[in-house]
């Protein structure tokens, strides 16, 4: 029948079916999942999906999902519900769960703390190997991960670690103090999920131990966890990058109202910025009415200098992102930039060059305008854009955020500024 | 004494030391690493100091390290390599490991086969979990992972998994053919490299088995090197999203040609399309010169347009990639941006004709033209934006190009017809 062939089924597909259906159906396919299983594939759902499901439950039997869920899942959860319906949640819990999500709800948003669980296996250095062997098969059914697991001392400081598939080849009265790996790599509760996330890929752990600032062990984080905050990084910083301002939902469940919220802000301040660089027109009306020929290549100087701006700040943005690039590189970084622009501003130039005494059959002095301008523009563009993002950083501003949309509007006056100086000196008009 | 210190480190420290030193002292601490961990952290070190070594070393001590590599990560280095380096690397090497990496180096470069590995615990279904804990004591020093033992029939086609943790509470005599998780979830060698990362999130699970066209095991992904791969594609997205054509290599490891090669395809492509817009203003020369203050918004209305643009397309790019947006949402996603689109239009125009009166003071007439084409051009940018990432997808090309700068260029143009149309429409010029 339906409830044993879903059984046999990967919840997380069990997830991905439910998540297709409409609410009333979804609820009656959930409520038929066998025990065992609801929490499971519960996680897997989205939070939207979530929220409905535990609102239609009954007090009982939603707690008991919250119950089931590993920590980490159900604190994430409840942070989304409102204050009334949390606490009702939390009063029809367990004492267990309701003492580990409260824990878990005083972490800082994006803080080690606030990603962690706490369904971790813990030893003691006076165990045997088969004493080991037998805490495993008492609590590691309801833990996040039982391949590494941790010792800890009397007052609960992380001594070291065993990994399960060592307690396998050890013999039986071996003693855990013993044969365990003391050279712990652990994380501090607040350190924010990014620098969490570069641990894990610079360690390549599927897990790592969180610690308080007394050594002692809190909770762990697993590498799935770490795999979505990759993820959501990376988008927050093309977000902030495309002048967004970033959130953690999804754009298909995001409503008008909220999407321009998330765009109005820039579009409004970059509009305003650059109103400047038509003042700069404005102030240069002489020169251009007494030679026509020279706005027609405003758009073209505007953008190329926008786009060489750009393309080095995002460069500079993703590799301080990375961690491939600090500020101590700061020296090295804008003498390549500055090598960089001037082979792309000469190619350049020089392409425009030859079109536009050939195609637009302009002055050579219009030409020769054009063309310094040209060369100017993507060098100031490309200096620009690899200075702001680090000077961000140094000052604790988030880099993204000085990407092409903001790189653009500074270089565009600049590009203008220059264009007009060089076309009076060179033109004399 | 130092030898005894480094071998109590963590191999990832040890590499992030090494990768800090002058060449020659880097492989000078190198040849006295211990040998159970020189292979370790030498698949931890950057691939250009990982060449240095190989290519220090005597062609046996190399062929040593090849053989103590996991298969992905020789594979990974031999691809770096001269082709005559690798034959003789090959030649010196067990007949085991040239048999592993011939066979790896078969796959199409960010296809399954490509980045999996091939040390793994197999096992079969007559043995009992005494008889699988034997095979893992016997071959789980050497194997990626043990925490998933996967079940192979005589044809090594995959039949089936055995966790770990089920075989350590599961009674000695029992049967794996019995035990065993059936409904094993796994991976086509030729699923490309950013699919096989999305079904890591989906699955949560820290390793996944590879099978060729016939069902048959040929390897397993890891997901220490799904975490990099996420990095990878995210880095690529951002790049071609900056209209600079993506590489491997970090940013500091680039030479300054390098990395002109990367920028300059796309600025000359853009400039190019530029001299368009340019021409835009040429045509319409004479309106310009019956109102020459009309010049002065033209970068605003340019740039304004780009970023109203360049959010959308950012936004459903990202959408794509993270598979939250499909191509039948499409008539979806339209509706809502041109509702957004008519939101931020109106927001945008209304603060403009405020300073257009109070402080630029031009005539009504001039104001209602640039909040007319205010309107028209986030209109026109926004549609633009998120339907030319969607398009792009469905014809098989890669949406991240549709960003900002290639969407600017088209809007750019749009846009300057649509002011001089309704200036010359309105003012009668
Ligand atoms: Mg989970
Ligand atoms: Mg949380
Ligand atoms: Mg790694
Ligand atoms: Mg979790
Ligand atoms: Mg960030
Ligand atoms: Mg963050
Ligand atoms: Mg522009
Ligand atoms: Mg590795
Ligand atoms: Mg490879
Ligand atoms: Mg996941
Ligand atoms: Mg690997
Ligand atoms: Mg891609
Ligand atoms: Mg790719």
């Amino acid at each position: 029948n339906l409830r044993q062939k879903v059984a046999e089924m990967n919840t997380a597909d069990v997830a991905a079916i439910l998540e297709e259906m409409e609410e009333e159906e979804l609820l009656k396919v959930f409520r038929i999942l066998p025990k065992s299983m609801a929490a499971d594939v519960f996680s897997y759902l989205e939070v939207d999906h979530q929220q409905m499901i535990i609102t239609s439950l009954s007090d009982k039997e939603a707690a008991n999902i919250i119950d089931n869920l590993m920590a980490d899942d159900a604190t994430d959860l409840l942070e989304e519900m409102p204050a009334n319906v949390v606490k009702k949640l939390l009063a029809n819990a367990s004492a267990d769960t309701r003492r580990d999500i409260n824990h878990l709800l005083r972490y800082p948003e994006d803080s080690a703390g606030s990603i962690m669980t706490v369904e971790y296996v813990d030893l003691k250095e006076n165990m045997t190997v088969q004493d080991a062997i037998n805490r495993i098969r008492q609590v590691g059914v309801d833990s996040e991960t039982i391949n590494i697991c941790y010792v800890l001392d009397a007052k609960r400081t992380l001594v070291g670690t065993v990994a399960l598939r060592y307690l396998l080849i050890t013999p039986p009265d071996a003693v855990i103090g013993e044969m365990m790996h003391e050279n712990v790599v652990f994380i501090n509760t607040m350190m924010d999920q990014e620098e969490v996330a570069r641990q894990f890929q610079k360690y390549d752990f599927t897990a790592m131990p969180v610690v308080d600032n007394e050594n002692r062990l809190v909770g762990i984080i697993t590498v799935d966890d770490i795999v979505d905050i990759l993820q959501e990084e990376a988008t927050e910083d093309i977000e902030k990058m495309a002048a967004i301002v970033p959130t953690d939902k999804p754009y298909m469940k995001t409503t008008v109202f909220e999407t321009w919220k998330k765009r109005i802000p820039w579009l409004l301040l970059l509009m305003i910025s650059a109103t400047f660089t038509g003042s700069i027109i404005t102030s240069f009306e002489d020169a251009l009415s007494a030679c026509v020929v020279l706005t027609a290549y405003i758009p073209m100087l505007m953008d190329t200098g926008g786009n060489a701006g750009g393309q080095a700040s995002v460069t500079i943005i993703r590799g301080l992102s990375l961690n491939e690039i600090e500020f101590k590189d700061a020296f090295k970084v804008v003498w390549k930039e500055a090598r960089v622009a001037v082979l792309c501003g000469l190619t350049l130039a020089a392409a425009n060059f030859v079109k536009l005494l050939l195609f637009d059959r302009v002055t050579i002095a219009v030409a020769a305008v054009v063309c310094l301008t040209l060369v100017a523009a993507v060098f100031i563009a490309k200096i620009i854009g690899c200075l702001l993002p680090m000077l961000a950083k140094k000052i604790g501003f988030d880099p993204a955020v000085m990407a092409s949309p903001f790189i653009t509007t500074i270089v565009d006056a600049l590009s203008l500024l220059i264009y007009f100086s060089i076309a009076t000196a060179i033109m004399h008009i």
